[in-house]
């Protein structure tokens, strides 16, 4: 049920023209209330789109009503023009939505260095506006899509027990929709995602449970190292299931939600045969775990190597051996390393035979780095680096 | 005429079964003096192999007689015993020539995680003892290639005016081999490079030559963004030309031979089509113009739509915005992208039209990025990302 799982939210999606396939291009998702609480994250490239410039400074205040997401052109790298397109894309939503147009977020997927064809855009605004409805989740989904092959969405619903029900309310949600299957690197992964709660909560509330979800999240997918200049999660609640929830229980719920997306953008991500999930584990604390893993997940050898069924725990110590010690403090001689459970590397030195490794029967690949140097541990996914990747994005401009 | 171009150095290559395909595999160059200088710049990665272990010691003193290379096999991750076969080496190539087991420096290429075969590599030591001669430089050469489809190989003359002739010496000179055809990034790229010059110069002058020249030449090279476990270049100084230099003229002499060495490493890179030249001019200063260089040339997606002669400048705006501003001030609507030539983009928005751009017609491509934020430039090289690298890096395990 996506971002209409939860009460209060319209959604629709439709095809507006801004596709050459004539697939659905142009989605909107309507926060019907009773609250208008909205908390966002936005890529951390210095070179970011018109619509994350418009969206992270509508969002400041904590309060959004809508927002307007287009596929088939990211409006990255378009100048003072480009700017002024999604200006003019919120008011004209705002208009049709009769709400102010700081309220409209906008987001923008697609090719960098394009304007955006704005007369199909805002002719989709209006069918999407008048086509929003309490069903049409799905339909935003697909319609946020570049080359995903499938939708990506997630429901997370929580039970409210008795003795805490307000009004007689019995459950509250978090709902989502995401794109993305390319340039996925952290800070975010490249994507976009909406993400609705019915839950009764405040901006404050809003905004950290999101960061906190992000973090452990979206920001643990690094498929092909490339961070985006149009990377946007936003998180609106409409409060109108009635359940006021804690930031506890908030962060745990959107959680889950990223988590699930997450895993979902890896597993389709770009001509990817395997999924890849980096352990580092026994470090001295989160950051080193994370620079470790993140070390071996950009290391393009590794990656052809497991596309290839090659276990090849070389390419994986000379990725973390890049590590600076400041970092990641370890002693390169007592670092064990395991594929899929057997111990190849133990002690830096050779382990198990690597021809126990068994790398054809599973899309999953588990990569452990014990790094003997703490207590600290950081799981981050990754890809394989295949023929397809190469084809894709050799052969289409993004 | 490489390794043996320069008076005062017998070199050999032969075979001694380390390559299953029976091809040459064991290398040996002998400095015969008069002088004995040493100078050598070896991988900054943590987890490096036996041979860099051992000869970064060895050639501390400033001192090397001789240097003793394999294809066939890195001897990196394989513990203390993978230390005491190359320890073993060095003392058996002593004995040979005579010297101490200290001044006989030991660099290893190949797989990593496996130990070598060390009764076929010291029979390949007599061998190579026994053949070395002052025509055996290219001999040398093949043999300490992996993936690379031809060697490497360099020769630097530079003549003496009579004026400042001593003993009625001509000229002098500096000679070069190389391998490297994949792994390779910069401290340094994934390599082994023997220099070697017949011109009169100390310990100090040569380790400072050599330095100089590596980070402007070997280090602004990077093919994957792998940093290996056995990267090694050493220069050896015989002295025989009798012609003493200063520095600054050495200094010019070894980084004209590196950078032959380097451009050639580029050209044979793993399976690419094109060679990618990215310039960043404007910089505030040699370290933000690197850091900007660095992150294009690690952009999967960038060099991928290079393969596919797809000059699609997005993906390099997007790369330059991962570099974060206390490295590299700059504005990023100041921007300028040229593609051999076509500035495909302006003031960090759409430029020339990007049909304007023709990326088949050569392997070279240049890519400019002008940061107007200074005025310091640097160049690195890296090569696109195919399906041919690809297929040799899933397929070979190296």
């Amino acid at each position: 049920m996506t971002v209409t799982g939860p009460l209060g939210f319209r959604a629709a999606g439709v095809a507006a023209g801004l596709k050459s396939t004539g697939a659905k291009d142009v989605a909107l998702v309507v926060n019907e209330g009773p609250l208008d609480v909205a908390a966002a994250v936005f890529t951390t490239n210095r070179v970011f789109a018109a619509p994350v410039a418009w969206s992270r400074q509508a969002v400041a205040d904590g309060i959004a009503r809508a927002v307007v997401l287009n596929s088939g052109g990211a409006n990255a790298c378009t100048g003072p023009e480009g700017f002024a397109d999604t200006h003019h894309t919120a008011e004209y939503v705002a208009d049709l939505l009769e709400v102010s147009a700081g309220d409209v977020l906008v987001c923008s997927t697609g090719l960098i260095g394009e304007r955006l064809p704005v007369d199909r855009l805002l002719a989709g605004c209006d069918a999407a506006a008048g086509a929003a409805d309490a069903d049409g989740g799905p339909d935003a989904a697909l319609a946020i899509m570049t080359t995903d092959t499938v939708p990506k969405t997630v429901l997370v619903t929580r039970e409210v027990s008795d003795e805490h029900s307000v009004d007689g309310a019995t459950s509250w949600s978090v709902g989502g929709m995401a794109k993305g299957a390319g340039m996925l690197a952290p800070g975010l992964a490249t994507m976009l995602c909406v993400l609705t709660t019915d839950a009764v909560v405040d901006a404050a509330t809003a905004d950290a449970a999101l960061r906190a979800a992000t973090a452990t999240t979206f920001d643990r997918v690094d498929s092909d190292g490339c961070m985006s200049t149009n990377d946007t999660v936003i998180l609106l609640a409409s409060g109108a299931s009635q359940v006021p929830v804690t930031l506890e229980e908030l962060t745990a719920a959107v959680t889950e939600a990223c988590a699930d997306l997450a895993r979902a953008l890896v597993a389709d991500a770009e001509g990817a045969s395997h999924d890849i999930a980096v352990t580092v584990t026994n470090a001295s604390d989160e950051t080193a775990a994370l620079a470790v893993a993140r070390a071996v997940t950009r290391s393009n050898l590794f990656k052809a190597a497991v596309f290839g069924n090659d276990p090849n725990w070389g390419r994986v110590l000379s990725a973390v051996g890049t590590v600076p010690e400041d970092v990641a403090p370890f002693d390169a001689l007592a670092l064990d390393v395991s594929i899929n459970g057997v111990q190849v590397c133990r002690a830096g030195g050779v382990g198990e035979p690597r021809e126990l490794v068994d790398l054809a029967s599973s899309r999953e690949v588990h990569v452990e780095v014990d790094l003997h140097a703490g207590g600290a541990q950081v799981t981050v996914w990754t890809n394989d680096l295949t023929h397809d990747y190469v084809h894709e994005n050799s052969a289409y401009s993004s």
